[in-house]
């Protein structure tokens, strides 16, 4: 069994929302897994630290950190360590959400430690220069997220389809290994349908699952969605 | 059973080292209980976000998580909510440390919030002065640390005795119903007993602990020095 | 003549607004140093650093800096060195800005700091709580500003009295030799006279001034709130 | 007249040293303008934000601010705005120097606004990855700078030539409009021909001239090295 990101893919942010917290956060873990066996579509999930081993023990999708400092290992309070993460149960992170944005030089150091010590980068962009910028720098997965529509709904696929497009075009003249996730706004399976037709290997997605009423129905359309 | 902290205290920040996450943290937090139980002496770890809910469930001694945001639980990726530590098993958590320093309005927020929500904040301290202005915030726990005796087994308690009798002071003066810990170069029982005679109500430490040859022993000799 | 502030006084935050920026900043530090000299109520301006050598030379009235870092001189680029602000011929300085918020150690540092090389500290706070904490440090100047009021119109005097009774009475206690002004939403004679009355020293204000129609009759009338 | 940047260059970062304050600021640049003029090389000098209008009006080389914020002017204290920085007579910035690093998002916000209102970016970088990095963003000029070399007098185009040839190969396939410097440990004449051997348009440099016992013999040096 493999636990490693394959494509198309709906990976989801659980960022710190109440009903992604602790035992929520395995519940919808096991949903994302029930989903992901029954269409044969790869569902990541990005718990907190504190429900990273929680949550992998329980299932056998792939579990992404929501962010990783670059120290190593030793006298640092309060960090995010990557091999604690890697530890408990992660096989990557996101890095550089728009909530959590880094300095370049330490995307620049993580994704190189990523890569070292086997984990997978999902580094977030807000803009199609900075998505440029990030491939340079050799990541797996760059997801393009413009801020302004995260969580409105209104899905960036849809709204704004110039800015996956160029944004998948630059990348891959820059650097044609890394994949394109595209963000914000998505909650339907024709906006990842969407996202697919302009070029994206699937999406990063938050609220559009966490805080759905029925997170199975929605991520099925989703799923589906992807494999269209 | 209570897992408040009582005093005089040990607690021990396992940072990022490897030999204090996952499995290590567990074991660890296992010597710690051991060295309590048979002492009397409380002893609290506070191990990484990703082993909260690890260690939680190994142990019944205090677990504090090592920083906490001010954001409430919702659209923060990355960060280190406080209520989602509570979740994982933390009765509190370490506020301020010199490897994490914060903006004096968000100590004041965390505080307040921890407060609120039923979580011991434990706000660490670099200086005199710095220590009188957290006094004035009304956390439960301060812990003064000169940031340049840490790790280097000097203990502040005996090298820089002034440091904690005048920090003890001008909290009690400030704020009388505050703890007082000490921080820096600790690693024997002799300067916790030190550190007690000079008013604290026990000490921080770390590598003293978590570095040790012989963790047991060691933290044996601590509580033992604690309780003269 | 001395440059120093004395009490009552109207500090007036020029940001960066475009109307008090190179020549405006020089004419609108005239028409302080005017009212000043009209009225007898101290005035002192804080242009931006690229303006503070170019206003100091033209003007009478105290010249504040918005920020200093707590860096001494030396290989720091880009950093807003308290000695070059000094010499550039500002007598103190903001500290703590709401729109500059800073680490507490940082505060420490740097109000020490200033009271070395003999510049006046002006810590910004947000609450009472914070106010108390800072007037633990032992700043020259305390200026509370709730941020939400901050541009606002709607004067903290006037709004909320009880932050500005409360905050007068928490640092006197802790340290009666620091003066207290309050600012946000400061825009008229009589919100100045109301601070005066719930025991401020004065003000702190900005758009009120850089922003009015007939900037000479707002800060006439300001400072003859001050007076009464 | 032009004060625009010409190659060879010769920058100057005048950071926040004593001896490049104030009136040692002006002193400095007018030997940069004497050196330049003798020479016909371009000496752009980068003093502090309190000394830009002060330099400016004296000299008539190439100033450049040590780092601008991406605010737009309004309520912002304390911060670095490019628009005043420009006011004030510099013909553009430094931009993520070492000792001032910055978001990838800022760099990007921050390259489009100084390219928008006409000011000249002169972004430093640390790694080759870095650069190429930065390469995307379209800046006018990047400067590479191993921050572990700078202020050591061990020159970067002497001690580790095949990062600056390395750096020069990937910008100009990335984007073949951007000039490259080089950075870090200068201090003669022949690590600036080395610099150029190498393919770099210049050099950035700092204490090799602000702390040289003879600032004028120095600069001569340098200048005709880049002249070689």
């Amino acid at each position: 069994m493999t636990r490693g990101l394959t494509y198309p893919l709906v990976a989801i942010n659980f960022k710190t929302y109440v009903e992604a917290t602790g035992e929520g956060a395995v519940r919808l873990a096991k949903v994302a897994e029930d989903v992901s066996l029954r269409t044969g579509v790869c569902v990541a999930v990005a718990p907190q630290y504190s429900d990273l081993y929680r949550v992998s023990g329980k299932v056998r999708i792939p579990i992404l950190a929501q962010h990783v400092d670059h120290y190593d290992p030793g006298a640092h309070t309060g960090s995010s360590c990557m091999e604690a993460a890697k530890e408990a149960g992660a096989i990557g992170s996101l890095v550089n959400h728009s909530e959590h944005m880094l300095k370049l030089s330490e995307i620049d150091l993580i994704t190189q430690k990523m890569r070292q010590i086997g984990l997978t980068s999902v580094v977030c962009t807000n803009t199609t220069s900075v998505s440029a910028a990030v491939a340079a720098l050799g990541p797996d997965v760059i997801a393009i997220e413009p801020p302004d529509l995260i969580g409105t709904g209104i899905p960036v696929s849809k709204a704004r389809p110039e800015i996956v497009s160029d944004t998948v075009a630059i990348i891959r003249k820059i650097n044609p290994k890394v994949q394109v996730l595209c963000g914000a706004g998505i909650t339907k399976g024709e906006d990842v349908a969407a996202a697919s037709r302009l070029g994206a290997s699937g999406v990063l997605m938050s609220s559009g699952f966490v805080k759905a009423r029925d997170p199975l129905a929605a991520l099925t359309d989703l799923a589906n969605g992807a494999k269209s």
